[in-house]
């Protein structure tokens, strides 16, 4: 059994309009059960989702917060503007963003866009996984999966590494429950979070830097869903989540 | 650029005392900068480190933990030996393990050993995967790295993932600060997490069935690294981890 990552080349830089599709369409070769995997970055330029900080105006809290950060305010205002719910303020931002996704600052990013411009990240990016993967299909008469990425931090360890933010014809788990073991006993629960294996695996060869391949072809997997149940599938309910309760504590604690 | 996981096919049952090396050698055409991943299963077997819960003599604190999960207290036990540092305790027990992994139930699994018998984690996983790995480019001449891994769940989300706990010759981050972005930029910081993400994606094909192929080889990186830090590089210090402090909050707000 055999799985291959494999960067698109001759990407070019990605405007305001680009249709993402056609893009990829005309760079790859794709396959049946294919799994286009794209930095959400070329997605949200192709959105125009760049902004200016200038253009932002910091409230209250975004000037306390700033504050304790030593960071601008109008920084601190565009992440809470995006994001639904802070689980740590201070010495960094960790958010729950628009979209549910838990991630440092909202997911803002100045890298790669050159100027003094900052990006968001796509509102409901399974939305924008499934037009360019339902377009994709059409040009291409295959199945096509297709998994929006963003860079992200863990617990426990340092590193970021890519995950799995919007899905298109590929559930986020793949369940082994009710499967027999190697001596046919029944395995009491295992899930694994497979297009966070797919994002992280492209990660390796999309690169952070000026050498970046912003779309990666996975080919060997047989995941391809006609319905997708969408990435929210796999975010842990916030009642069930030990670690944001950890983190609340600490927070309120801060505040008393 | 491209990348493949290739499973190893026909690896044996491994018992205790089978040359994991010797296996690997004689079923993988091995080529220079190959990475071996090693699932942490067939490691823990070939040191016999299956043990029987009716060997284990639980403690009080084992009993009171035990009830308030309604598991074994031997089993609890055992998890309690094999842990440095418990941070949740109800309703899973998830600790730092002997070898400063943080994990559910310190990595103790009845999967796949057959019979009643459980197994532990190998202790300082870095050691025997440089066990393997000496003996390995001993054997093949060849330049080789080496990741064991380990099943594992993550913050904020459902499913599991495949983590690693051992490295031999391949560095635990790849740093891109100082880099420079697509406009010229230099990256403030970033610090890529390769080896999870190496592991992550051979748990695509490695399966936790009786399907399963424990041994996966990543080629197509250039990843070698002479000297060699360390699974520990990359765990966070307790100091400088937020969630640990929000877990170990809520646990000692549970005993007040």
């Amino acid at each position: 059994m055999e799985l291959t990552f494999k960067a698109v080349d001759n990407v070019p830089l990605i405007q305001k309009g680009d249709d993402l599709a056609d893009m990829i369409y005309r760079l790859a070769d794709l396959h049946d059960n294919d799994i286009v995997v794209i930095a959400s970055t070329i997605v949200s330029k192709s959105l125009g989702l760049t902004f200016y900080l200038s253009d932002v105006t910091p409230g209250e809290e975004a000037q306390r917060i700033a504050r304790l950060n030593h960071k601008e305010p109008a920084f601190v205002q565009a992440v809470l503007d995006e994001s639904l719910e802070v689980f740590v303020e201070t010495p960094f931002m960790l958010v729950r963003n628009k979209n549910r996704h838990i991630c440092i600052n909202a997911g803002i990013d100045g890298s790669n866009v050159g100027g003094d411009r900052l990006l968001k990240l796509p509102e409901n990016p399974d939305k924008h996984a499934a037009n360019i993967g339902e377009k994709l299909e059409k040009l291409t008469g295959k199945k096509i999966s297709v998994i929006i990425t963003d860079t992200n931090g863990r617990a426990f360890k340092e590193g970021q590494t890519n995950v799995a933010i919007g899905l298109y014809k590929i559930k986020a788990l793949r369940t082994w429950i009710g499967e027999k073991d190697l001596f046919g006993y029944v395995l009491e629960i295992s899930e694994e979070a497979v297009v966070d294996e797919i994002a992280g695996a492209a990660n390796l060869i999309m690169g952070e830097g000026a050498n970046g391949y912003p779309v990666v072809i996975a080919r060997g997997l047989n995941l391809y869903a006609p319905e997708t149940a969408g990435i929210t599938e796999f975010y842990r309910q916030e009642k069930d989540d030990v670690i944001v309760q950890g983190l609340l504590e600490i927070k309120n604690k801060g505040r008393n």
